[in-house]
C-alpha cells in the first residue's frame, strides 16, 4: 500500500513539529510490519512564501492538493504577516476548497498529565466542529473604511447542507460511542442560524433513536468545561463556537501542545487535513522546545483515517506511555519525537 | 434624592432574587443615613405575560422605560417560549434600544470563594463588552427554510461609533485601574469586523499613552481564562465573545451565582440596566435555592451608577463578608439576602 501525503510544515513551531509527527508516524509503519509505503510531497506555504513572492496557496496547488490521499500541516501565522492574510490564503483556503465538512477535535485528559482544572474528573469526548461555513466564510466587508463612520460587516453562512453533514458525522460518532450527544449553538439571540441548527439536529436525531441528544448555549458550555467537562461525550457546534470550545477544552486537558485535529472531507471528494490546533507560536519558534505531542497525535488521527487503525493505536499507546511517565525533565522537541519514536519498538 | 427605579424581575429565579437585591440596596441606603428615596416601578416582563398576551416589552413600555434613573432587571427565558422569543423581545430590546453600549462585567475571586482552578491565583478583571452590535443585531434570515436547501444568515454588524464607545470606555477604565488592556477579537478570520476593531483601538488607545494594551485571539483568551487568569485588568471585545468570555470568567470567579453587570448607557440618553448574567434558570425556579449575591452586587453596580459610591461599597463590603464566612450550610435565597443586609448595620 502507498499513500500520498501532501506535508506542510508551514510557519514557526509548525517545521518543528511536523518532522516529529512525521518521525513517530514512520517509525510507527515500520514497527506495524505492514506494507505501507508513505510518498511525501513537500509544500511550501507560510510568512516566508508570502514575503518573496505575494502567494499564500495557489489555486493551482489547491488542484494539486487534491491528488494526495492526505495532507498533513503544522501552522500558519506569523506577526510580519498581516493579520488574516496566512490564516484564509492557507488554512481557510484548504478547509473550503477541500470541504473539511468536519472539523473533528478529541479531548482527553491523559493519565499523568495536569489540568488547570482542581478536579477534573474523566474527560475523553470529541468535539464535532462544522468546518466550512459559519462566521468563517469571510463574507462581509467595511464601507467608509478607517473613517468615524465606518461600517464592517461579517455574514455567517450556515446551510441545511453544511450542517447536516457535520451532524449526521457527529450522530454516527456518538452511536459508536456512548450514545451521548450535545449539540452548542447561541440560538437564543442567533435565531436564524440557530433554529436552522436545531431542525438539522432534530431531524437527524430521529434517525438515531438509540442516541440521547441535549442543547446546550455557547456560553453556558464554557461553564461546563470547566466546572464538569465529564459530561461531554461528543459535541457537535458551529465553525465558531467549535475554535473557541475546542481551545478551552485542550486547556482543561492539559494545553494546546497535546491537542491533535482532523479537518475531514466526510464526502471523499478530496483528501483530509491533519494538524495541531495550536498554531506557529511565533514566541517559541525556532528554539526547540515546541511540544510536538499534538503533531504527533495528528499522525495517529491521520493513519486511522487511512485505515492503518494499527498504527494509530500504536502511537496513541506510545504517546500515553510518554505522557504518564513525564516528570517536568525539559526535553527538545526532536527528544521528546525520539521518545515516542522510541516506546514503538 | 429621589431615583426612579424601573424593576423588572422577568422569569424564573429572576423573582426570587431581585427582590434580595432589594432588599440588600434598601438597607444600604437607610444605613447610610443619606437622604435616598428610590421610587420603584414594576414592570411585568417574560413566559407568563407572553402566554396570555402574546407580547415581549412593548414599545410604549420601552419609551416609559426611558423616565427612570435605571433599571433593576433579573432574568427572561423559558423553556416553554420558543427560545430567541423573550430574549430579542426584552433583553435585547431594551440594550439595543436604551442604547447600551457597554455591558460591564466584574470578575473577581473573592476571598472564600472556591474556584474551580488548582490554582487561581488573584482574579480580579472587568470585561467591557460591546452591547449593542456585532452578532446581536438580529439582521439576517433564512430561505427555504426548513427544506434539504435551507440557507440562514446571521450578519454582524460592527460600527466605527458603536466600536469606539466601548472602547473609550475601557480605556477609561484601564486609565484609572493598573492601565493595562487587552482587546480581544478574531481578526484573523473576520477580518472586517476585526480589523476594525483593531484600527479602534490603536486611535483611541493613542490617546491614552499611560495604557498599554494588547491582542488576544478569542480562542486564545480561554486559554489563559484558566491557566492564567491573573494576567487581565480590563478587557474589551465584541458582544458575541464578550458573552461566551464573561460567563467562563464568572465560571473561573466561582460561578455566574455570583456574577453582577451593569447594561450603561455611557452617552447619558437614557436609563442603564444592572442584572446578574445568569439567566433565569427554570430548572431550580421556585425553591428558594438560588444564589442572590449576584443580583445583591448587580444592586451595588447601579448605586455606584447613581452616583451612591458609599452605598455600593458598603453592600459590596457586606456581600465580601458574606462570602469569606460560607461554609456550606445550606440557606436559603431570602436567608442569604438577610444575612447580607444584617451585616450592614
Ligand atoms: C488559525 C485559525 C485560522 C484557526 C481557526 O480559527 O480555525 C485556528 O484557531 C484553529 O482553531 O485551527
Ligand atoms: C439571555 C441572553 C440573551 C444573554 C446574552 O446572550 O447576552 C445572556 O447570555 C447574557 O450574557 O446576558
Amino acid at each position: 500500500m502507498k499513500f500520498s501525503i501532501a506535508v506542510m510544515p508551514g510557519d514557526g513551531i509548525g517545521n518543528e513539529v511536523v518532522p516529529e509527527g512525521l518521525k513517530v508516524l514512520k517509525r510507527a509503519i515500520e514497527v506495524s510490519g505492514e506494507p505501507v509505503e508513505l510518498d511525501l510531497t513537500d509544500y511550501e506555504v507560510g510568512a516566508k512564501r508570502w514575503h518573496e513572492t505575494g502567494e499564500t496557496l495557489t489555486d493551482d496547488e489547491l488542484e494539486s492538493l487534491r491528488s494526495h490521499d492526505a495532507i498533513f500541516f503544522g501552522a500558519c501565522g506569523d506577526p510580519s504577516v498581516p493579520s488574516g492574510v496566512l490564516e484564509r490564503g492557507v488554512i481557510l483556503k484548504m478547509r473550503f476548497g477541500l470541504s473539511h465538512a468536519v472539523n473533528l477535535r478529541p479531548s482527553k485528559l491523559f493519565a499523568g498529565v495536569t489540568s488547570p482544572l482542581a478536579d477534573p474528573g474523566e474527560i475523553d469526548f470529541v468535539v464535532v466542529r462544522e468546518g466550512t461555513e459559519g462566521s468563517y466564510t469571510g463574507m462581509g466587508g467595511s464601507v467608509r473604511t478607517d473613517t468615524p463612520y465606518e461600517v464592517a460587516t461579517e455574514v455567517s453562512i450556515n446551510t441545511w447542507y453544511g450542517v447536516e453533514r457535520a451532524v449526521r458525522d457527529a450522530f454516527e460518532r456518538a452511536q459508536a460511542r456512548s450514545k451521548k450527544l450535545t449539540y452548542v449553538h447561541k440560538h437564543n439571540v442567533m435565531v436564524h442560524a440557530g433554529h436552522l441548527w436545531r431542525r438539522v439536529v432534530e431531524k437527524v436525531g430521529a434517525e438515531y433513536p438509540e442516541v440521547t441528544f441535549n442543547y446546550e448555549h455557547t456560553d453556558a458550555c464554557t461553564i461546563y468545561m470547566v466546572t464538569d467537562p465529564g459530561r461531554y461525550d461528543v459535541i457537535v457546534t458551529d465553525n465558531l463556537f467549535g475554535d473557541i470550545l475546542t481551545d478551552l477544552a485542550a486547556a482543561v486537558t492539559g494545553g494546546i501542545g497535546l491537542a491533535a485535529s482532523g479537518n475531514l472531507n466526510v464526502e471523499g471528494t478530496g483528501p483530509s487535513l491533519f494538524e495541531p490546533i495550536h498554531g506557529s507560536a511565533p514566541d517559541i519558534a525556532g528554539q526547540q522546545i515546541a511540544d510536538p505531542t499534538a503533531s504527533i497525535l495528528s499522525g495517529a488521527l491521520m493513519a486511522s483515517h487511512l485505515g492503518l487503525d494499527v498504527v494509530a493505536k500504536s502511537i496513541e499507546t506510545a504517546v500515553e506511555a510518554d505522557l504518564a511517565d513525564r516528570d517536568g525533565t525539559k526535553r527538545s522537541t526532536a527528544e521528546v519525537g525520539d521518545a515516542i519514536a522510541a516506546r514503538l519498538s
